[in-house]
């Protein structure tokens, strides 16, 4: 899941690009004894992301400042909320703030817009998940926010499930057989995903006993029909252009999963403040 | 600027954490000596940046990979437009993709977003700069993305230039002493800027000599005073909550820099697609 | 699978474990200029691995340097056999030759012994899996190596699938009701694997409806038992303590995954040496 | 000898390797706040080795994991002994379990086979050592496991000792004046180890002035006259095939040093199982 | 300035360096349970710095170690003077020994010859500023030093400031034209410092508006009439072979800066020792 | 020796240390297709050290820089000489330079000055040793330009061999059995030296058979009476604050190895300069 290495690999990582030889006002212009004590506020209202990677960033330049978490992840809050208390030495809290805060910023961007599309699939069998499109670095941390905010993953990467995609089908003369051998080479653990384009290419994937069947940018009506032929022999996901507008529908062909690139390939940061008081 | 071992550094880390044991999708139905021809193609219009960065994306695992970039980094391109073209093994192209294209579309969403920006200011001398608002990780290719879409750079870190903001004036009991002492302690080349929330702070930094005073959230006359007051004592920065409808008044203030988070915190990957032909 | 970047990352570890500042010997006694040939030979014989292991180990410290595979992973060699040719600086190939022995013998080890295993469950429908009982680092090196002796991989890590054991059955109260949440909040692409001791245990892991279960240390007897109550619920792994000996009376009970830690925890290097001659 | 630091680096690299984005069937199946209580078993007896790696393999996740070694590295243990306590976090004991074994079982394995080596020498002037065929990555920890039982360490790497093979040798026209160069160029801390096919190349060698004279492959025979021919102007070692059915005729000869590859290149992991109950 | 993360950077790079498996003397000759008592005694006056990194290089192996400074960075201190005290344990004060020392040595050696190059310039307008000539890798902690022997820093690296040398205006056919363009294209917050050889260039520069103007190698004579020159239009830095012969007369000339390459490039380490005592 | 990976390892942290986004000068004010050619040019006499050093740095960024080296390490030049010529795009050898030309004055400073010590003991059997006084991180750089001043290296680190110091001594009850029991325990290839003060510690030392004895801070009187003690019964290091007034002397008294901890501990950067001309 999101594990302590992968947060301490991303904030030593942020903090060392924002300040590779410190932080040149505070050390020239704040005292060093001087104590800030730091409130995480909401600008907005949101469903809260990353309170551990928030902690983790302000905590670990120096592990006197102490930070206490109001808000979990996953759970609501109202524009004014404070979701976090921050109290240490000035000069590291000032340091560290700006990585702090663009990080849990995002998270808590992505599991408030997941939630809205979470929201809009309520009452369906279907699930909405996440896919390879995140930030280069940044993808554990983002799939976490992904499930603060309801949502599922997808495969992590490239080396945990096979998703033969067009391009792929492009170049296999017989896809059946194909798809057989590579359940054969492959662990038995490996799930197998085929994305098909139209209903046609169905017969050949279901031949193959595979685990899902990704319609990509499908009619709902093909939608439909798709889940139909499927039946239990797959599970179905849907993809392709799916908005805010669309899922509902989507969701209601009766497929399992809806993926949405739009949960993490463009972020809106979360307005979230830190408001400092020095002494 | 935006240096080859930086470029490295990120796509290395992305391709790994893309694929720790491989591609095993491709590994196991696409031949190994299949060839992929592949063209980037912009599915909407836009101003291109990360051309370097999306080479090196695609060459890095395999150097028998072939980029041809068709478009430079700061060019507008329209809707369809062939941005580059890629040829080398299907296995590798495929492998590479998504990392490419993540990256890509990142830095040329920033770049079309800034060139917006820009235009709006077109006429003035005020220039949009970017903030400490960027990815963790991705801050050198981001600011890269400014430049391409005629931007320019703030600071690039804490380290690199003095940035007193209120949380550092809060702890200050004598401002102009304080800046004149750090003036007096930090190298020569370090430029000073002071940010002021309201306009009675003018007279305390403007006596201590600094190079850039920023008014923050400041209204339309209150810039326009400010910028009268500060005269050619100092550049002028204008900052906070400066949007696509205010920023053209802004600028007409006479501020000579506006700084503008939303060019990177809040990105919309421009929809860009690689169309492979595999055979 | 096996890629490049993780054999890079072993070879260059080895390489500077085995001369962190240099081969004393060889600066010393062999002239820069002279050119060493040299033959990887089998001194018994067995099923290769790591050809392009041995190539990369090397190469690195010296790209002049030539080697020519002369028998392909997976395939069965006699004593005496010529595996590779290597030409290059005779400082260089000397250096290089401990490390590169150590990782093809021990790859070959592996290759050989799980060929064994699997000739011993031919004609049944039985797959010779590995384990996670690997040797720290080289994990993809010897995961390649079963699959190179024509062996099945399990999971690569505990990112990658479920597996249940006795310790997490141990704290579980309803063990249908936590597998069935399990299987709500993983991604869809998750395979679900249990263990279990005995037989009373599978109608609570049927119930929950998982992907594989694993009988752990039952007598051939109940293996039978078990993979008839089983069905095509699951697919039934044998696990436990399973040699040469009894692999393939286990294999006719019809389970369908058989995991042998031996295959990797206890690594016999096959004897293959370098004949060098040097001019 | 064996430092933190070099414990530390494997067994980061062997946690990551083994859960690059962590344990989920441990995260999902098994409460937060469960404790877990583990003994280290011997299946079988032996010699253990590797205390202090176990104890790190189960703490650098989370320091709130105790761990009492009952076996000190060196000490004989019967089947059925308890060699280590360990108590923390269910979650973290589960993740860490394997490769704590893998680390300790192969490190014991490694300990118990060479005291039956030292055992087979006692009573004669013979000391037995290593070789530098170990596993890439795991030499400092393989090491100490052959000190643990009871052998001695050969030099670390081709960096702190001059060892000259046959292959060296067979590019020297004047063997006495290069080694007696080697001996004028290299710090006077170095040692000069030579190793020679047939009793014809001692003289050279013994004009040359060296400090160790490994006889390769000699018989019986031949090893005692070499010793007798050597005296006291070099210490002499025995290598080449030694095996425990020859060692102790081999010692008898009256050689100093035997070194014995098979201690490391084909460890047989010693059975050690983690017993734990959760609650 | 001087970060713990750079301090901990070049501590961990060094002690590995010195004993990449161990302190073999300490492990084999001083017992496990021996404390080491040690002062760090100034066997010549000078002025301190390098005390947190001292004290980092005594601890970073134990956190047992306890240090004591009794002189901060910056501070004066006689022959004889007890600088720091140490308690630990011995094998670990003793490995670390020569670390911490190669590293204060060289910090104070600096510090001490600028302060007197600092106090040859006492009571004019000049700053006495360091270069790029410093050792490799070390550049945070000798830029450290400088200050605490009252020097002053330049630009940090080739990235935080402009510095057009001769190599560069060789190149450019209309400089003034090319600077204004530089500024015109770099951050508002990057400082622009040009070398001039002769006065005669000094037009094309001042019509520029550059921020400091470096005279390279000038005579006593042209220094003061580019002082004139130049008046308040830039900051004048003198440069080139400078020497405490010459630095004071240079300094009277009326410049602001001076650069002097000798107080890092030539460091003689000053001579402290660590006297112990082990119990 | 002096690998290939070590050079590369400093060069490319002394470029990321210099440069970490760039030479924004070069980048501003060198068009990107000028060419520069450029000489190593002696400003002083003196002994070369560190040309493949000094042709890593510039060719490390951009490999299409060539290098020609016009002196070999280890020869003498005069003042003027060229010592290696560059060609290559302007602005990478105007961002290497700097790197290029700290590690080469300090290297060619060390050969140097120790080629003026190896002098001082011409005629005498005393070879000129480095010690660990070294700039930490550049150790291996710093030993070979000792080399190529014609002076030997001591033990490269705390772990290749056994340095026993007055500290060590301190807490030994009975020196022969320590040292003997030592020699038993360490392998066979280990290198023991041991330190003492005063002429009556040699007895005890010499009973343990130890390999070298270093006399330290002796006076002449006592270094020839410790040296006819010695015989050929251990090699004869001096050492303690010898200097090159005195070093003849020294050598003079019979001893084999004389140390010099200001080869390296205090080092002048020879003057070497880099002539560019830029087109």
């Amino acid at each position: 899941m999101l594990t302590r290495e992968q947060i301490d690999k991303v904030v030593q990582m942020a903090l060392e690009e924002d300040a590779p030889w410190g932080d040149i006002t505070s050390e020239t212009l704040v005292a060093e004894a001087a104590v800030a004590n730091a409130d995480l506020v909401a600008r907005e209202p949101g469903v809260f992301s990353g309170g551990e990677v928030f902690a983790i960033a302000m905590t670990t330049l120096d592990d006197t400042v102490k930070v206490t978490l109001q808000v979990a992840d996953g759970e609501h809050f109202d524009k004014g909320a404070v979701l976090a208390r921050v109290s240490g030495p000035a000069r590291i809290v000032l340091r560290a703030e700006r990585v702090a805060l663009n990080l849990v910023q995002r998270m808590t961007g992505i599991a408030t817009l997941t939630a809205v599309y979470v929201a809009a699939v309520e009452g369906t069998n279907a699930r909405v998940v996440d896919t390879r499109k995140t930030t280069p670095g940044l993808r554990a941390l983002e799939r976490h926010a992904v499930r603060s905010g309801g949502g599922h993953n997808h495969r992590f990467s490239l080396s945990d499930a096979v998703m033969a995609k067009d391009n792929h089908l492009a170049v296999i003369d017989d896809l059946t057989a194909a798809l057989k051998q590579a359940r054969k080479d492959l662990p038995h653990t490996t799930h197998i995903e085929v994305e098909v384009d139209r209903l046609e290419q169905l017969d050949a994937v279901l031949a193959a006993g595979v685990d899902t069947i990704m319609l990509d940018n499908f009619s709902l009506g093909d939608l439909r029909r798709g889940v139909e032929i499927i039946g239990d022999r797959a599970l179905v996901e849907a993809s392709g252009g799916i908005t805010l507008d669309t899922i509902a529908d989507v969701a209601r062909t009766g497929v399992g999963v809806i993926s949405v690139g739009a949960l993490t390939h463009s972020v809106r940061a979360l307005d979230l403040g830190l408001d400092i008081s020095v002494r």
